[in-house]
């Protein structure tokens, strides 16, 4: 199976420091690219990884904070000059449009590609993206100004045939998709043969879910249920908490307690406040509600 | 005497690579940091610099392609939560803050400092800052949109007092003003004393040239004319002649060429293409035409 990976290329809050950018992180789901968030720097950052910018599919901005979008006309810029044919989509809530046309008319006249602008309603819970394998949802935050997560799921597979019963019971051909998708099979002797029997359990669907920026939020809870792998905001530790309830972002803490809470398999967190030399603080404070917890960092990738 | 210092953050042409970033330096003058160009990643460069960005005094930006602006935003939403409180001026051309108030409306609002553009004919050399010691000139470039240079020059200074004479003379405090300036002195008794015995020659004026993006443009040479330091673009090796021409860019001989040309002390090649691994074939091709030459890299400084 192709794997299902997360590219750190800024993991900062707003200030940039020698350590960290902006937000920025690419996920790639069996050969597809989608960007997640864009601060200033992010086409920089991608030159350091192996991706190729042009594979990117769709950009997905949670909210119109500059530090989540200013990287969005230079990258767009470059993906031109680099001979993109293939339309961009950008999801975001629909004022990003209304900034941008003016400066992309402007400053990317003769773009070899269209830009697609998709709005979404950071307020609800819904899909903005599908395709064959993915859908992607929008998650509520709790922010300064509306601001979205997003839920990136496979779509369930089918159960894996197994060969060797499908011809010990001469199975015909176009049977295989029913049985694929759980059904039993039954002979034309009128025998029941449980699917259990004809199939391996289906790999299961991957989840990744990207939250950022919010405080704890509890109406997440039943939406991250299970998640493979959730990155949230921890731009500050404890003893910021007043600062973090002022600006509307989350503690170390809060999101251990957000990840236990939702029951996810694994953590990473983000979003760091300039003011942390390193992050051990943030660690070990997630740890204490929540045990497989990792820290961000610009050039980690995380498999799913 | 304080240094007149360039701090180069950027000196790739538009595609950026892992070695360059788009195009911004630092001139550095008695404590007084000016900003040319603010391609993006500018913010983040600053912060590998020991500079402060709230020194900051005016912003020059040489024409409205997105290697030369686009790192604009970001840098002023951050000077702004570091809590800067004096106004800056951009200079720049018109269209620039036509562009740029609707996202300084959203993104920067509540921005406690004033960002003031002052717009310029890039067509025409003239003044468009003075201070007490320095003037800003700009220099008409030839690009495929309108494009300027900047020279930055100290107004010439004051002789010397030789302190000896102008006490064995017994002259009067009130004179000293005119003597700095070069007048002879002349003594109660009617004796005139030359003021090349009470004074030594004043230290000279320095001058910086930024000369990005344009072709070879030889109307320059008599603006250019014994400049003591040169910045000049050097997109292209001479293989390339005929893609530097298309575009507008210079080669890096037609640098030397200028250099040589104008007279000037020092030159500095940069906005290199992204095809070149390294610079030296530029570098050479340059050497050709002018031997003080020096290739541009982020984290260099070059002292006048």
């Amino acid at each position: 199976m192709e794997p299902m990976s997360v590219y750190i290329l800024g993991c900062g809050s707003a200030l940039p420091t020698r350590r960290h950018l902006p937000s920025a992180q690419v996920l790639s789901v069996r050969g597809k690219l989608f960007l997640i968030d864009c601060g200033e720097g992010t086409q920089l950052q991608f030159r350091h990884t192996h991706l190729n910018y042009n594979k990117i599919l769709d950009v997905f901005i949670s909210h119109l904070h500059g530090d989540h979008c200013f990287g969005l006309i230079g990258l767009i810029s470059t993906m031109g000059m680099l001979g993109r044919h293939a339309p961009l989509t950008i999801h975001a809530p629909s004022e990003l449009e209304t900034l941008m046309r003016p400066h992309l008319d402007f400053f990317c006249n003769g773009l070899p590609y269209e830009v697609i602008f998709k709005s979404f309603n950071p307020a609800t819970s819904s899909c903005i993206y599908e395709d064959r394998s993915l859908e992607v949802f929008t998650l509520p935050l709790n922010h300064r100004i509306q601001s979205a997560g997003f839920l990136f799921k496979e779509k369930p597979r089918d159960r894996h045939l197994i060969k060797e019963w499908l011809t010990f019971y001469d199975i015909p051909l176009r049977e295989y998709p029913a049985i694929k998708a759980g059904a039993d099979y039954i002979t034309p002797e009128g025998e029941t043969v449980p699917n259990a029997k004809l199939t391996k359990p289906a790999t299961p669907n991957r989840s990744y879910a990207y939250v950022s920026d919010t405080t704890y939020h509890a109406p997440l809870i039943p939406l991250l249920k299970d998640v493979d792998l959730l990155y949230h905001e921890a731009t500050f530790a404890e003893a910021e908490r007043k600062r973090a309830k002022a600006t509307f972002h989350s503690t170390a803490a809060d999101a251990g307690r957000m990840a236990a809470a939702a029951g996810v398999k694994r953590l990473i967190l983000g979003h760091f406040s300039a003011r942390y030399h390193n992050e051990s603080t943030l660690l070990d404070e997630a740890k204490a509600h929540f045990g497989a917890v990792e820290l961000a960092d610009e050039g980690l990738t995380f498999e799913i």
